[in-house]
């Protein structure tokens, strides 16, 4: 049964690296020793090692190992053997390239059909939409597609901000660009605020967190998605 | 020779459409009666037909007609007989994937080497450098290619923004956006600010409007240029 953890950030504000979801880490990795570490979108340009000592670090408090991806001689293989997966934020545009370039992504696939527990932060829980569409990020590579891993039926705008009504800047708020989207795509967006996530099990997908989420559907108004919704029941077709 | 105005937004806070650049505009179009307008980036996902509604309307104020592109049924034709070029802001990644589309880059490139004024604003000065990269749009379709016009040699970031102090927001800032570019990409970055812009005359490209440039270099700090700054000697290989 399909297990995940989709969040909006690693990390909040005034806080360390994914401290303020540990407790929540120590129950859903409960199974593992071991968790393997995608570093492929390198948050702020750092090396996939410098990347990897930092997840290291965390699940340290919580007495996992970590592994990076890169370590291993064989991608494909490290994803078939692994125990529990974490892929980390950054750049989702580079996130996907290496995704296509290790040709991961069969192996994830198969992983996550088999119970493997997945967890994503920003850029790691974009990939787990259909599409990477509704990244952020800059498009700094340029990905051989930008279909992506299809775990939930719909895509996700991490980080997401409410527009700023004392803004003077005149670049679009994320709501426009998610209108945006919707002229030309029918997939909906789940907008997830920092400090919120996803709790992923088989065919239920509940919000978890402080935090209201905002969907975006194609020729609909925006709505509000309070805390501990089950949000499945807004994607049956 | 060369002939553009690239500018960082079409409308600065408080102010109307293209209305801060207006001045500037009645001379760099003097020679001109007609402007063609591109407006493939449908700005906040607007039709064709509305959003050169809104050019025009600009431009009658200056008493010059505008045609939008797609009011021609040869848009290759359109570009080759066009007396002046203005090509609106929006979604980058539409824009360029309408450029592909419609076969207009070989007749955009011989226009400008021609002399035909160009004006962009927002995505249609996002064009104006050797790729798309440096967008900070939604990728909400696969363009065939992040390839631009080349028009400098160097990328824009448009609507370039200063780090917040007092952002409680994770989500990377601009300077952290183009720094994780320059991992993976030579060509320099320049951030201009909502009112500045580029005025390029041959190999001459001078900063206009009140504000500084950020300029981003691969393996270098970060340094502002000054207003009325020539450009160009900062890229001399």
């Amino acid at each position: 049964m399909k297990k995940l953890l989709i969040a909006s950030t690693s990390t909040v504000h005034g806080s360390g690296y994914l401290e303020y979801i540990l407790p929540t880490l120590t129950n859903f990795f409960k199974e593992a020793s071991t968790i393997l570490f995608i570093p492929y979108a390198r948050a702020s340009g750092k090396t996939y090692d410098e990347y990897t000592e930092i997840a290291r670090k965390a699940f340290a408090t919580i007495n996992k190992e970590v592994k990076g991806i890169h370590e291993f001689n064989n991608p494909k293989e490290a994803v078939q053997q692994a125990e529990a997966i974490f892929t980390g934020g950054g750049n989702t545009f580079e996130l996907v390239n290496q995704l296509y370039k290790n040709d991961i992504i069969p192996d994830l696939t198969k992983a996550i059909e088999n119970g493997i527990p997945y967890l994503g932060t920003s850029a790691g829980s974009n990939i787990c939409g259909v599409t990477m569409m509704n990244t952020n990020d800059m498009p700094i590579v340029y990905p051989p597609s930008f279909k992506t891993l299809g775990f939930i039926p719909f895509n996700i705008n991490a980080h997401y901000l409410d527009p700023n009504p004392d803004s003077t800047h005149m670049g679009e708020t994320r709501e426009t660009r998610i209108k945006e989207y919707h002229i030309f795509n029918g997939t909906p967006v789940l907008g997830l605020r920092e400090g919120s996530w996803l709790e992923v099990n088989g065919d239920s997908i509940v919000l978890r967190g402080n935090y209201t989420a905002r969907l975006f559907k194609q020729g609909k108004e925006a709505e509000e998605l309070e805390t501990n919704t089950e949000v499945s029941q807004y994607f049956l077709q």
